[in-house]
């Protein structure tokens, strides 16, 4: 069997298809992927602003006790018409444009004002520094500047920098919709009674959940038993509806994984099988569906529902960011915060946590359950996935998978 | 000025109604906050239940060479009937319940199989341990055992326990509907045409997907001008359509700072003006709306689009997550990355980013740009609050707020 790393390589290197592209309003924009580079079109500021309420006028002029005669009075949003000479200044007020002639802001705190003549004066009580509260032609962005890169997931940040650009609406990659199919006889769906030995299928549900935050659309298709013609059936109504399939069970050596002879008779298998602990019986295989030449990704999964969480995380999630040209950053180091025994031989993937202590970034598998790779109750509390392939000492940097 | 905790604490102590509760389909709870706890009604798994395909058998006939009699075979979901004795085994696959008289499942990895007089037998070539492959009674989960806590935001992972528990439809709470309302005579909405003294909406939009973060839906309102009319107009529609409402900009102290004189006025005032930088004119009120005796919360945030953010984050999270009763659990500690002078005499919430370099999470101000409090581009990349309230030394252990 193949590492991991060499699995995820070589199949990504098999796979290159882009998702197409749609144009969303800005306010359904948040956590879609964006197609295109954001690209300051102008300066912002494209012109020196008032960053408080107060008075534009000459640093020049600017000591304690100066008295400046006031000329005009700009609010924001305003064009201003009036040049400000030696001894004036004219009234600004938070975002206004810099007047003409002016380049400091003394702001209101700083004031006095005082009439006389039927002119208006501010007197400066407190001085402030040339160029005080004025945000500088491009201090956001100059012109030309790349904000945001395609490939991008939209966050709120994201979002209030779009908006500042004007955009109304953006170019996003459409997102990917994904059949979930969950086989297995022991499965019964949510909400409905069952046996002992029976259990509720969680994968469809968990793996919707995930594709969700990955940009792509989950669609839970009926659980299908351990029959093959049901399970073909069903492959082919998914294959014509979605752009890429995932199913869970049915991938191992017994007699009932119809999943396993099926993507080995029907596809062009690109993974089978990879060195990792849980997921080793992983499949990935192109197939056609019937009456069709186009071939789409089937991910056959294991049934366990830690094993097909995280086999999702290793393969499905790296090939989505193929898609969307994403930046692929997901594993990170920390600390080992406690000896970790490798579990056999394949490399582990284990369920563990975060947390500071003293500035150090601790990663510990305490208080995670031992047992099977069904115990799904591991991965909340935002557990991240800690990748060991030997065994490690206490206070060893390791690497971990964000999720 | 009282600082950030003293004025968060107080106002915090002054509201509490919590958020009414509704159900919603599982596959649709991603992002909302459970509103119960959940806890197991049965042990899980409820019986030993094999985790490979193999045979079940008892312990003391393993041994390598061993030749047992397949009395049956078990796939998952079935109620197993035969009782497993010495030197029998029953044919077991991945998920199936392990038959009475079996303590311990030999993977089909370690087996033969041959016939003998119409009988069936599995031959061990290499033994296992005792209890080998065998999920244990409650491996996952004990009858009574509270899952998930209310109040906890609904993650992939809490579907996945949620799907396991077989729950279809959950209790979440509502969204908080939230009035998102930008004033400001320079503001024009994306997509307009505007003059260089206009600058673009961005509050609302960057406003509307934090809340969507939070759990809340966010209600873009138009823009409203430097204008009181237009301004308790549009308050009041707000009010009969919305939860609570949050307005940017004219909380300062010049003359077109309108919702400072509105929530002065028309308000019981629960929050004026907090020792933070940026942010500090920040003023959150509860107000009746015309023709009504309810109070509603209005969270009057300043203009510029850093600091909108940041109070948000400072004081719309915090009354969110109470009215969910979810845990607050924003700061974090990390070790600062370079001196950083403090800016002016408040308390500064700067943005900043993280990273591990040896085992050590480090907090970084570099490649922020320096400038006034509209520089939004700052939050991009996962930026989080670097939060001091004196300069502080490389090195130096510190706090900071995560987005």
């Amino acid at each position: 069997m193949k590492s991991y790393n060499e699995t995820l390589g070589d199949f990504l290197a098999r796979v290159s298809e882009p998702s197409s592209i749609e144009f969303v309003e800005l306010k359904n924009a948040l956590g879609r992927v964006l197609a295109c580079d954001a690209k300051a079109s102008s300066d912002y500021p494209a012109m020196l602003t008032a960053a408080m309420d107060g008075i534009a006028c000459k640093s020049s002029d600017i000591k304690a006790g100066a008295k400046l005669r006031i000329i005009s009075s700009l609010p924001a949003g305003s064009m201003p018409s009036d040049e400000v000479v030696a001894n004036t200044c004219v009234k600004s007020f938070t975002g206004a444009l810099m007047s003409e002639g002016s380049d400091t802001l003394v702001p209101l705190e700083n004031l006095e004002f005082t009439s006389q003549n039927n002119e208006n004066y501010a007197i400066i009580k407190e001085s402030v520094q040339a160029g005080f509260a004025v945000r500088q032609i491009g201090e956001s962005y100059k012109k030309g500047e790349i904000l945001l890169r395609s490939g991008s997931f939209i966050d709120y940040a994201a979002i209030a920098v779009l908006a500042e650009l004007g955009i109304k609406q953006i170019g996003v990659y459409k997102k990917p919709k994904v059949a979930l199919i969950a086989t297995g006889s022991e499965l019964v769906d949510v909400g409905l009674a069952k046996n002992p030995a029976q259990i509720y299928n969680s994968n469809a549900y968990a793996l919707a959940a995930l594709l969700e935050n990955w940009g792509c659309e989950g669609v839970i298709y009926p659980i299908i038993k351990d029959n093959e013609n049901a399970l073909k059936a069903c492959l082919n109504k998914a294959f014509s509806e979605c752009d890429f399939i995932i199913t869970t069970g049915g991938v191992s050596v017994g007699e009932f994984d119809f999943m396993r002879d099926f993507v080995r008779q029907s596809g062009e298998i690109l993974v089978d099988k990879c060195a990792i602990k849980p997921g080793r019986h992983i499949k990935i295989a192109r197939i056609c569906g019937e009456n069709s030449k186009v071939k789409k990704l089937v991910f056959a999964l294991p049934g366990f529902s830690y094993s097909a969480i995280t086999t999702a995380i290793l393969f499905v999630r790296p090939y989505v960011y193929r898609l969307f040209g994403a930046k692929m950053d997901f594993e990170k180091t920390a600390v080992l915060a406690e000896d970790y025994e490798l579990k056999g031989q394949l490399e582990n993937f284990s369920a563990a946590s975060l947390s500071v202590e003293n500035g150090k970034l601790l990663i510990s598998t305490k208080g995670k359950k031992q047992g099977s790779s069904a115990i799904s109750t591991n991965l909340l509390d935002l557990a991240v996935l800690l990748r060991l392939s030997s065994s490690a000492k206490k206070g060893d940097i390791v690497r971990y998978i964000e999720i």
